[in-house]
């Protein structure tokens, strides 16, 4: 009847079914411009539904403009209204039989079995019923201030960090902070330096959509100041604390002379502290904020301390960077959600965020001596570790070694996850001999068969080199 | 001694403190290159601390570089590390003395009080019991499937869209879908063409950092597809359920017009849905997005029929723009916190969401039919309403009145928060006599109360303007 079939007991109401077959109907051209519609009695009864479903039908047609209709006389296809059905998109075939990852070695994975799940769960429910009604509304750009008073806390007692709560703004991760930050500094052509090597996803969120960024090689005490160059740059992106990947501390020389560089070029400095909180070998490495608080910019973040889908880090700015930080901010996607700022404000405040901390500093400590442990067993003292001891991965250097993409195929279809240095370096060609390993999230035993599927790899890229 | 003020019981451990205060004389130059520090026995003593104290410090003295020390020598102080002062930076003082609000007539606020709060807590608590160990760690930046198969359901009974749930996309909110959506499209120079008036909210999401946007006018139906000029353009972005701010639903052979006109162009067409749930007068107008998925990017929201604070959005978009789009959103973000996707899930699973909805229309057309009610007992018959009958917002005509700076100022001092359409205007001086008047979220007195004090305005303004 009209090409309508109508399924009752349907999701879509049978009002929406009948406009929309007669949408395609006219679409397709089956009804032709100025064709009249059956009386809605007559359609009533030949579809077996009321009359008031009928007129609500016409009613969306004639209110989207589909049809005509004059006083006394039948309803009309309105014209122009014929579309061709659009073409079908294929998508590409999936790639498949991806050997399935049996030890994931992979960086910036926080232990998740020992968070305090129970615990979180309870501040989450007290932040909800205390969460006063207007904080249901939006509540600005620049986080809740409970949080940020408790972000300030935390860095003074953890780092000796001083900051004013003003200045700290609150964020999706430390990666919206860099995405955000480049549209901040990047003017006029300057270009943004950063370490190379650099973690590539920091990278790319700082790059955006392909701003220019110049490499500064690092060696293994950081960023080197005297490869800076006197050229204009808006800002320079350094981990001082322990660089990403190589793991170096920046020794005071090198901090100092990097607040000179950006005094002299006016630039600011971006200064990401990914995961200093677990430093085994004493008390975290002091940030570089302290030096100028008008040119470094400090990057913060609870993904690795709390759990990554929290999504809450912060940034620390300058006071002449708010205002253009807000619309920015606001621009971006407006605000974070409150309720899990709420919640960890409270972790913050009771000082369970503190113990949880340490708690995980021991653990992380501990796997980092087990996977040294499972190193020197398995390879004797061919390889050599990079940087502080700190964080939750290590650099690993194996002399003379070139972990390429013969490596890279041989460890996947091994079901090892693996990530050598060279994937995040810019110029390629000086870190081949180096691999990271992520051990934070692993326990003793996946740390050892994962060592001995390295080594396993290893063996056959040996003996396949032999016997080609 | 040596400069050196512990202060005990304080939030910064004692190590710290003297870590800090010898840098602080290093950077000062207080303290020369080469310069022997105390030994540690000896600055314990002189403090009143622990040896191993003065240890921990000595120790992140040297980690960090600012002293040298040598077996059997005095720990010195190591060269280059002078740094002046930063120079102190002066906020501009805030400008002061502005007049409160009493009337808040701005657009896109829904009510609060009326939200099941209770209702939500229960969803986020039981959502946070059945979130197993995996979802605390990064899950992608796609969103929740439970989330993106109850949208899509969702989608489908309230306005009849099918939509494949892995075309859904989750988003903080709208706005961030097009924060993305421009860097997703924009390339190689073609412009984006946009509604005026347009949100200018949503238009500063789309124009980032300076893209290129082309205005078409907007009429009493939406945009004027008659004047979309054939030009390379990358996407059209239209509202075309309830064209904000006018009000008007996009007529069919419009619609027809603009399908037409992007397949000829090679154009997307962003379809922003920022309101359709709140029609009055009949069912919810039926998405753009079911005439050509592959050509449509459809964009909603959930912070009108939720709550702002929730920053829960979505996109549908074409399966030819997965892949970029998750690599911007990965770059942007990296994704939205997982217990608000799971919440809502099930907010929409149970049909919670279905009767709020419902509800919240009937509060929302009683109290536009008392707005209007308040317009003709105030105002008689000098102004008419723009557009459908739907949403939290009504487009106002006066026709032959200014709604210039000296009637936004006067409101200001009144109290009266409210936006004329001028504000959202890109070629200015169309709609001079037009104001917006969101009512969503105010109760009948407010709502009277408002209408009051702008006839207070309009009737200052009028003698103003007759005597000077």
């Amino acid at each position: 009847m009209w090409g309508i079939e109508l399924q009752r007991r349907h999701e879509v109401p049978l009002s929406r079914q009948i406009y929309q077959a007669f949408r395609e109907q006219i679409s397709m051209s089956r009804l032709k411009p100025d064709e009249a519609l059956p009386s809605t009695r007559e359609l009533a009864v030949q579809l077996g539904v009321s009359r008031s479903t009928v007129c609500e039908a016409y009613e969306m047609l004639l209110s989207e403009g589909f049809v005509i209709s004059r006083q006394g006389a039948p309803t009309r296809v309105a014209p122009g209204l014929h579309l061709d059905k659009p073409p079908a998109f294929h998508m590409p075939d999936e790639p498949q039989g991806k050997a399935p990852v049996v030890i994931d070695f992979g960086t910036g994975q926080p232990d998740m079995e020992n968070f305090p799940q129970a615990l979180w769960g309870r501040l989450l429910c007290k932040a909800f019923e205390d969460m006063p009604l207007s904080m249901f509304n939006y509540t600005g750009p620049d986080g809740l201030p409970a949080l940020r008073e408790e972000v300030a806390a935390w860095l003074l007692r953890s780092r000796g960090l001083k900051a004013d709560p003003r200045d700290i703004f609150i964020t999706v991760g430390a990666t919206q902070a860099l995405h955000l930050l480049t549209g901040l500094l990047l003017s006029d052509g300057r270009e943004m330096l950063i370490e190379d090597p650099c973690h590539s996803g920091m990278r790319k969120a700082l790059q955006g959509e392909g701003y220019p960024l110049r490499p500064v090689p690092v060696d293994a005490a950081g960023l080197q100041t005297d490869l800076l160059e006197q050229k204009e740059a808006c800002a320079v992106y350094v981990t001082p604390s322990h660089q990403f990947p190589l793991g170096g501390i920046l020794p005071a020389c090198r901090r100092t002379a990097l607040i000179r560089f950006a005094r002299e070029n006016g630039s600011y400095i971006i200064e990401d502290d990914y995961d200093s909180e677990f430093r085994y070998s004493g008390a975290p490495v002091s940030p570089l904020y302290a030096m100028d608080p008008e040119r470094v910019i400090y990057v913060g973040t609870f993904s690795k301390i709390v759990f990554p889908a929290l999504r809450i880090g912060y940034v620390i700015l300058p006071k002449r960077l708010h205002a253009k930080w807000r619309r920015l901010r606001v621009y971006a996607d407006v605000q974070n959600p409150v309720l899990e700022q709420a919640a960890l404000a409270e972790f913050l405040k009771t000082r369970k965020l503190d113990r949880h901390v340490q708690k995980m500093r021991r653990l992380y400590a501990h796997r980092r001596a087990e996977l040294l442990l499972a190193l020197g067993q398995t390879f004797g003292d061919s390889w050599r570790a990079w940087g502080d001891a700190s964080g939750l991965h290590i650099a690993l250097e194996f002399s003379g070694r070139c972990f390429d993409s013969n490596f890279m195929s041989l460890s996947r279809e091994m079901g090892l996850h693996i990530t050598p240095v060279e994937h995040h370096s810019i110029m390629k060609g000086n870190h081949q001999d180096k691999l990271l390993i992520g051990y934070g999230h692993l326990g003793a035993d996946a740390i050892e068969k994962g060592i001995g599927l390295l080594h396993d790899v290893c063996r056959m890229l040996y003996k396949l080199g032999a016997r080609g």
